[in-house]
C-alpha cells in the first residue's frame, strides 16, 4: 500500500523550487501540500509571486532562505542551476499564459518541471512545448490532480485489465456554480487573469474544467477524441468569458461520448463525473464522492468498489495511504500526483530509463492534446456545430 | 394529499376499454395496474391480442365478459360507442405504428384516449393526430409515465413558482443497458415490433427512451427546444437499429442544455436522471431513486425533497397517497396519470370547461412536439451535426 | 416475475370483508389499494367505521352494495358467512385492541383473516389467537408490510440459501420524527385511541413500530430473540406514551444485536434500517430507499442489489412486477403481502395442503412472538435493564 | 479558510519528538503527515522502534540525525529536554500501556505532549494522567482524529449555537469488518500488543474504537454519559479478546442513547456513523461519506451540508483546506488534530493563556472519560446488563 520509498535511489528529498501560487493562494498551498505529504519534496527555492518585492517577503513567510527568494522566475532558474545543491524540480503554478515560457526556461537549464493546467492557451506553444519534453529526456508532469484519486486509477487499471471490456460510450461532466451569478469584473477595470483571453486563454470554462473532463476521459480510457461536434459560450447575459461548453465526441475507436462542461450551474459544488461503458460493464465515478467507484457488470449485481478494498489493483493501492474505509480526498490526491512525478524523476536521476509518456501522472502530451481539444471545440463551435477532427 | 375524489362528478368510476398489451405484457400489465390502483376505472372491453383468436381467450382470462372481448380494434370501439353503458375511454398500449390509427376512430367516435408513446411514428401523424383532438375537445392522454413521479412533479412547480428562477441549462439523459449485448434479432427473420422501422419509428433508442428524456425537460421546466445539433445511431456492431443518441439544445428561451439517451451502456439499469439550473438554484433528480429530489439554492445549503417531506407544493402532494418517508415507485407514478386523466375526463364529462393542454399529464402536444425532436436529432444527424431549427 | 396466476385455481378473484380503515383514513387506503393492485380481490362488504351511521354512508362511497354495508362486525361476519357468495376473508384495520375479537370471530366462521399490526395488545389474547389459528387450519396473514419489499424478501433468500453464513450480529433500528413536538393531546380529553394505552397497547412506540423492528429481523434472519436487556419510555417531556426504545438483544444461536426505536426524532422521516452480518458477509437495508439491498462480502466487493437485478433470487423476484431499474415502493410491498395471501388462500380454498407457519408473509407466530417482544422489553425496562428471556 | 498562521507567534515550526510508529505502521504514518500537511511541525527526533537497534536505523530513514535517533524513549524526552534546540512536543503513539508512562516522563519534563487513544489501560492511570496535565499547565492532545473532520466540527458548531435544540436522543455505531474471520493469532505464541489485554488493554474493541465512538457523542453534542447498560463480549467463536458492545447511554440532561461497536461484521470498512436528535432536528453523519453532513430540521427540507458549503461556521470553516466540493479526507481530519494542537502550543509557549479542556481537539479529560466509559461498559456487563452510573 502507498508508493515504495524509491526516493532513497537518491537518498535524499527533492529540491523543489516554484514559481507562482504564494501565501493565501488556493492553488499555491495545495501545491505545495501535495510536495509535503509523502515527505518526497524539500522547499528550496522560489518565487511566489509576480511582484517582485511581495515575492521576496512571501517566500520568507513560506520558510526559504533569504538567498533563495526570487523576484524574476528566470533569475531564480539559473541561479539554482548554478548551485551545486540547487532545485531538482520547478514546479509552475502561474496564470496560464507563463505556463510555456518557465517550462522552457526550466527545461533548458535541465530541470524536471511539474506544470499547472492547461499547459499553455496557445496549441502552436503545446506542440512546441511536447516536443522540447521530448527531446530533453526530462520529466514534465501536469497537474491534472483528478487523475490521483485512488478510485480513478482503479477506473483506469480495470480498463487496462480488460474488466470493462472495449469501451463503447463515455459520458463526462464537469459542472460547477461558482460562476452563477452575474457579477463578472468590470472588464473596463484591471481583469483578474482568468477573465482576460491573453493570461488566461481563448475560452475561460474550457481552460479551466474543460481540460480537466478531457484528460480524465484519457487517462481512464486510454482512449483519444478523434472528432468533436460541440458549442462553448456565455449563458450568463453580459458575461464576456466562456461559462458553458458541450459536444458529442467520437473516438479513435469507434466510441461515442457526450462532454458538458459548465460553472453557471448555480448551487453545484464541483461535480466531475464520469460514465465509462464497456462491453463487459460500466464504470461510474464522482469527484464530490471520489472514495467510490461503481462498476456494473453485465450480468452481475453493481458493484462498489473503494480504496483498498477488494479488487483493489495496484495502480490504484499505490495511491491509497490507509486501509479500507478511511476516504482519502483532494490533497491526498494532488500529492499522489507530486509522490508519482517524485518517483518517477528520483529514477531518472538514479540513471533508471524512464519513459516520460507512459507514466502514471499526466505528461506534456496530455497538456498537448488537451490544448488542442479546447481549440477544436471552439472550432466546431464557431462553425455552426459541425464535426472537427481533433 | 391524494387527488380530490373528483369522480363522484360522475357517481362512478370510468369504463375503461383497452388495445393492446395482452396478459404478461410489460406494459399491459402497467397500463391494467395503473387504472387499477386508486380505483377511478373499471375495465370493461378489450382487445388484448393483435392475434384476434388469443385476443377473445386472453380478454376472458383478464376477466372481461364475453360479449366484451374483440378481436379487432375498430369493431370494439364501434361496438363500445352504441352501447348505453359502453366505454368512456379508450386505452392504446399497442405497436408505435398503430397508435395513431386507434387514437383517430377513438376521438371520432367520442372516446377520451389514454395513448403510450410516442404518439406516432411519423410527424404528419403527429401533426395530424394534434390537430383533431384540439377540434374533438376530448381529452387525449399520452402516458409518459415518468412525469407522474411526485418528485417530478415538485420540480415542475419549484420552477413554475421561480423557486429556480430562470432557466439556464438543462443535462438530460436517459441510460439504460438492456440492448448492450450483441445478440439482436436475425434481420432475415421475424422482427419483433420495435427492430422493424415500420412499426418501431425512424429510431429505436429515440422512440423507446428518448421521447421520454426530451418530454421530462418539457414537463419539468415549461421550455420547448428550438434548435438541436445531434448524432444518433449504433454503437454495438452489425446492429440495424439505433442504440444511442446524443445532442446539444438551445431552448426558446436562450437557455442551452445537453441530451443523452443511449440503450447499451452495460450494466446500467434505468438512469433516467436530469439536472435543471436556473439563477436561484439547481434541481437534480434520477429515475433510480425517484422519492429524491434535489435542490442546491445558489446560497443556501443543499436540500433533500422527499414526496410530502416539508416543502412539498401542490402538485406533488396530490401525486403522493403516503405520509413521507414511505416512497412510492414506477406504478404509483404511472397509476398518476391514470388517475389524473380519469379526474380530467370525469370533469369534462360533468360539463366542467378543461383546457387539453393544460393538465398535469403529458398530451397531443407533448405527443407532437416529441415526435418532431425524434426527427429533427435524425435531421441533424444526417446533416453532419449542424444545427437545426425544432 | 411476479407471482403465478393461481388464482386460476378458484377462476375468480378473492372476496374480501374489511373491518375498520373508511375514506380518508391512511391504513385503510393502503390495505384496499394492496388488495387491488393485483387484481386478486374484490371488495365485497365493509364496515369501515366504528360510527354505524358513518360506516354504512362511508361503505356505500367506497362502492359497496346496499345490503352489504354493516355498522357491526360481528352482524356482518355472520351475514357473510352465511351468504353463498359471501366474502372469502376477512380484513381487519381497527385499532389494537380489537384485532383478537375480531380475528377470532371471522376464524370461528371459517374466513381465513388478514390482520394489521401488532396482533393483539395482551399477551395473552396473542397466545389463544395463534393457537386458534393453528386449531383452525386458516390462512392467517399480518400485515407486517415491510416484509413485502421485494430487497427484504432478497435479504431473507439470500440468508435462507447461505450466501451470509452464520449470522452473528444483527442492527436494526426505526427512527421516526412523527412524534418530536411536544403538542400531545391533552389526556383529560377525548384520546385518540393510539394515546390510550387500553386501546392502542403497553407501548404507543413498541406497538407502532417496534413490531415491525423485531418481526424484519425474524424475517430476514429466521432467528428468534432469546433474551433482551432494555429501556423503554418517553423523551418528550410531560409525554405519557412511551416514545422510544433501545434493546440489546441475544439470538437463538448465540448472535448478538441490538434494536433501537423512536418515534420523536426531530426531523427524519421513516427510517427503518437493519443490517445482518454473517460469517460470509453484511446485508444492509433501509427502508427509506427500499429499491436497494446492500450486500458485502467478506472478501469480494460490496454490491448494490436491486429488484430483478443480477442474482435475484425466486423469493425476491415475485415480489417485483417491473424489469430491473423501475422502483417500486410502499404499496407495491404492502400489495406484496396481500396477493401472497390470496395465492395460499386460493390454495388452500382449492384443497391444496398449506402449512399457515410457512409462508412468504407475516403469520400469527410472528404475531404472537412480536407481542410478547414488546412485553419483554417492558419487563426488563421495568427491572432495571436486566437480561429478560423472551 | 483553514487555520490562521498562528506560528508566527513562536516564528517558526514547532519541534517534534515522536516515541512509537516506525517506518511501515500505519498509525506512525498517519502521526507524522498529520504534523507534516500544514507545515507546523519539524520531525527533531524520534524512538521509532521498541527494539533499540531498530529504532535507530528506522530513524535516520525517517531522515533524523544520528543524534537525535534513541533506542529508549525516557533517554530521549531527557536528551531533547537538555537541548537548547530540543524537541517542544512529544507524540506517542505506542501500544496503548505505555502511554501513561511516556505522557508522564514528558510532561515532567515540561513538554506539551500528543498521544494517541486510548489514553490509558487503566482508569487509575487515566486519573492520575488527567490530574498531572491539569497541574502541569501543559497541552495534551488526544488523537481521537475523527473530531478532526470538517463536518464533525459543522455537527458540534450547529449543536453549541443551538440549530439543534435540546438533545434529546442520541445513536452512535462504530461497525469494522477487519476482525470478521476466526484466524486470531494464537494464544500460545507471541501475540500482537492488542491481542494481549495487559497491553492492549481490558477490551480491544472498546479500546480500539469504543473510545472513539464515545469521544465522538461527546465532542459533538457536549453532553456527558451518565448510566450506561451493556453487554461486551465476543461473537467469534474461540476469541479471547472482545469484538462487539452494545450499550444503553442515559446521558446527564436527561436524553436517551444507543452504542454498539463491533470489528467482526463480515465486509463492513469503517463505518462509524452518528444521528443526534434535538428538539429542532436531527444530525447525521457517517466516516465512510465524511464530507457530508446531514441535518434534517423538525420542518424544513433536509439539508446537506458540506465542507465551506453555505452554512459552514467557523470551527468547521478552520478545519477545511478547500473550496466547496472538493472533499479532504482521513489524512486532513487527522492533521486537523495536529494543526490545532500546534495553535495551542504555540499560544501558550507565546504566553497566551490557554484553558487545557477548552480546545476544538480532544484533551485529557475527554481521555479520562473514555477509559472510564470502558471500564463502566465492562461493568454493567458483568453485572448482568444492570444500569451503572459512569
Amino acid at each position: 500500500m502507498g508508493l515504495n520509498p524509491v526516493l532513497s535511489m537518491l537518498g535524499r528529498r527533492l529540491r523543489l523550487a516554484v514559481i507562482g501560487g504564494g501565501p493565501g493562494s488556493f492553488i499555491g498551498e495545495m501545491h505545495r501540500r501535495a510536495a509535503r505529504l509523502d515527505d518526497r519534496y524539500e522547499l528550496v527555492a522560489g518565487v511566489v509571486s509576480s511582484n517582485p518585492e511581495r515575492a521576496i517577503r512571501a517566500g520568507i513567510e513560506l520558510g526559504l532562505s533569504a538567498d533563495r527568494v526570487f523576484g524574476d522566475p528566470v533569475e531564480m532558474i539559473e541561479q539554482e542551476a548554478a548551485r551545486k545543491d540547487g532545485a531538482d524540480v520547478v514546479a509552475i503554478m502561474t496564470p496560464n499564459d507563463s505556463h510555456y515560457q518557465y517550462s522552457v526556461v526550466a527545461l533548458k537549464h535541465g530541470f524536471d518541471v511539474i506544470c499547472d493546467k492547461p499547459m499553455t492557451n496557445t496549441l502552436e506553444n503545446a506542440e512546441a512545448l511536447h516536443q522540447k519534453v521530448l527531446n530533453s529526456g526530462l520529466i514534465f508532469c501536469l497537474t491534472h490532480n483528478y487523475t490521483g484519486y485512488p478510485m480513478v486509477r482503479q477506473a483506469r487499471a480495470m480498463v487496462e485489465s480488460g474488466q470493462v471490456g472495449t469501451i463503447r460510450l463515455v459520458q463526462v461532466e464537469y459542472v460547477q456554480g461558482g460562476k452563477a451569478d452575474e457579477n463578472d469584473p468590470d472588464p473596463s477595470g484591471d481583469l483578474p487573469w482568468r477573465y482576460d483571453p491573453v493570461k488566461g486563454g481563448p475560452s475561460l470554462v474550457m481552460g479551466d474544467i474543460g481540460t480537466h473532463a478531457h484528460n480524465l476521459v484519457r487517462y481512464i480510457t486510454g482512449l483519444d477524441v478523434s472528432e468533436v461536434a460541440a458549442e462553448v459560450g456565455a449563458i450568463v447575459p453580459g458575461r464576456l468569458v466562456d461559462d458553458y461548453a458541450g459536444a458529442l465526441l467520437r473516438f479513435e475507436n469507434g466510441a461515442r461520448g457526450i462532454f458538458w462542461v459548465t460553472q453557471a450551474a448555480a448551487g453545484v459544488e464541483n461535480c466531475l463525473r464520469i460514465r465509462v461503458s464497456g462491453t463487459k460493464g460500466s464504470l461510474e465515478w464522482m469527484q464530490e464522492i471520489p472514495q467510490v467507484l461503481e462498476f456494473k457488470p453485465i450480468d452481475a449485481p453493481a458493484q462498489t468498489r473503494t480504496p483498498n478494498g477488494p479488487g483493489t489493483l495496484p495502480l490504484a493501492a499505490r495511491a491509497s495511504r490507509i486501509v479500507a474505509g478511511h476516504p482519502e480526498g483532494f490533497p491526498s490526491g494532488f500529492a499522489n500526483i507530486y509522490s508519482d512525478a517524485a518517483e518517477a524523476i528520483a529514477a531518472r536521476r538514479a540513471g533508471v530509463e524512464v519513459d516520460p509518456l507512459a507514466m502514471t501522472f499526466p505528461n506534456s502530451l496530455d497538456g498537448l492534446l488537451g490544448v488542442r481539444f479546447v481549440h477544436k471545440v471552439i472550432e466546431s463551435s464557431e462553425a455552426g456545430g459541425r464535426w472537427v477532427k481533433v
